[in-house]
């Protein structure tokens, strides 16, 4: 069984290699080269199928998505034959938002033979389950998740995003297409008259995968950057759906949050607690 | 029948006594003065009852809420004998959020005697009906205003905000606490490499009222301010949920929306498209 990583932008494709036995073939889509690792084969969205021919050639059965993509701009002109054949399918997919694109690229793959593992299937120690890694949480924090739960929950379900800012009830910020980073930054920047005086509760980041997703494809992902922008946003941790989010790096991230007084709490879905 | 308007922060207020045969009877929340209005009598949360009374006093039957307010700070040292028996009640409100705060505040008035009018009641000119206003709308303007209708009324229905922009149904950017115009500057800031090409649809800002909201109060507003906002975050126009929108100085927006070549689009709520 060989696997091959489709590696996207950011630290994650880096991460899960370091977290797998052996070093799995590695191709990335072309103008979206991955951090620190070289890549195998670089592909085209247009060339779809000689990509497949390329994976099966190198003995790959398995195929494994990490890291973050965005709509790649398409040149009729590269297309092969075959390719073009689904460029409907794609079009379609594509007006529908990026879960149905996603479910379609799988729905290819999966058509050609190739079998699509997820991060948490192949590199578990990635995805934490349940627990209060760092810190401490109070009630106020434990009700701030059960809200920041739920308005992630309806962003997801209409596929906008798979995380949100939530500070004593009140949303400070949604993610969109712009992402995590960008939306604590944001955070960092509201004037502080808008904001909750801290000493009642500090707010919390908060992910979760999209209720929709298929979950061997774009899991939500948290990293040591996640944890100094949530610091700097101001918050006193970052809660997220346990074994629904990968953590980058979770050592470094634990350090990083003990040294800034934040905490860390993978949350069972299931968690009560006022919405 | 003599009208209270209850003026909170922005150019609401103001434009809404323009908008009046008579001049009401101006209150105002301690702290959050209007824009262009003497109010008659400043209040307190604190003093709520004491406030009903002068209210009472000065002949006022029926009040309208108009123009933004966030949570005050409350001092306890402040409260009158009868306010502070209600304060259970305001803080099991608050921590439920603005749109259970904003309930349990028209409940008081109600219970003291004073009836709710909506702006759109006392000023129906401030807030058009169906129809495209100003421009042209293409058919993927109509699918963005589609899907930004489902997105937020998702986004309201967990109470996070009025308003969200899309572009080639990407959602840009989802209101939350800072409001439309931190929305709409976001919005300007992205990164060209995020946003999709503008000659397939510069993408639309889009407001309605939160579907479990009292529309009697906080109707979301648009102005010629949120014109030149939309028209710096390089979007293609502004639609709105018909009936459900305040307007300020819409002559105003018309003229700047032709002259900045962006369409206005006061947008059925059971409009179809695929969302």
């Amino acid at each position: 069984m060989t696997l091959a990583l489709i590696a996207g932008a950011g630290a994650l494709p880096a991460a899960l290699v370091a977290a797998l036995p052996e070093r799995p073939f590695i191709a990335a889509l072309d103008g979206f080269p991955p951090e620190g690792l070289a890549p195998d084969l670089t592909f085209r969205i247009e060339r779809l199928y000689p990509f497949f021919a390329a994976l099966h050639d190198a003995g790959v059965t398995q195929v494994t998505f990490a890291g973050a993509v965005r709509r790649p701009r398409l040149d009729p002109a590269l297309f092969d034959a075959a390719t073009a054949q689904i460029v409907p399918r794609l079009m379609q997919a594509m007006a529908q938002g990026d879960d149905a694109t996603l479910r379609e690229v799988i729905a290819l793959f999966e058509e050609d033979g190739l079998a699509i593992a997820g991060a948490a299937e192949i590199a578990p120690a990635l995805v934490p389950g349940e627990g209060l890694l760092v810190g401490q949480i109070t009630a106020r924090d434990q009700q701030d998740a059960a809200r920041a739960a739920a308005i992630a929950e309806a962003l997801g379900r209409v596929d906008v995003g798979q995380g949100c800012v939530v500070q004593q009830g009140l949303c400070l910020a949604a993610e969109t297409l712009s992402g995590t980073d960008a939306m604590l930054s944001t955070v960092a920047g509201l004037p502080a008259a808008l904001r909750p005086p801290a000493q009642a509760g500090r707010g919390l980041l908060y992910k979760a995968p999209k209720p929709l997703q298929d979950r061997r494809i774009d899991l939500p992902a948290l990293g040591p950057a996640s944890v100094a922008a949530a610091a700097a946003a101001g918050l006193g941790g970052i809660a997220w759906e346990a074994g629904g989010v990968i953590c980058l790096d979770l050592p470094q991230m634990q350090a990083l949050a003990a040294e800034q007084g934040l905490f860390l709490w993978a949350r069972a879905a299931s968690s009560g607690g006022r919405a």
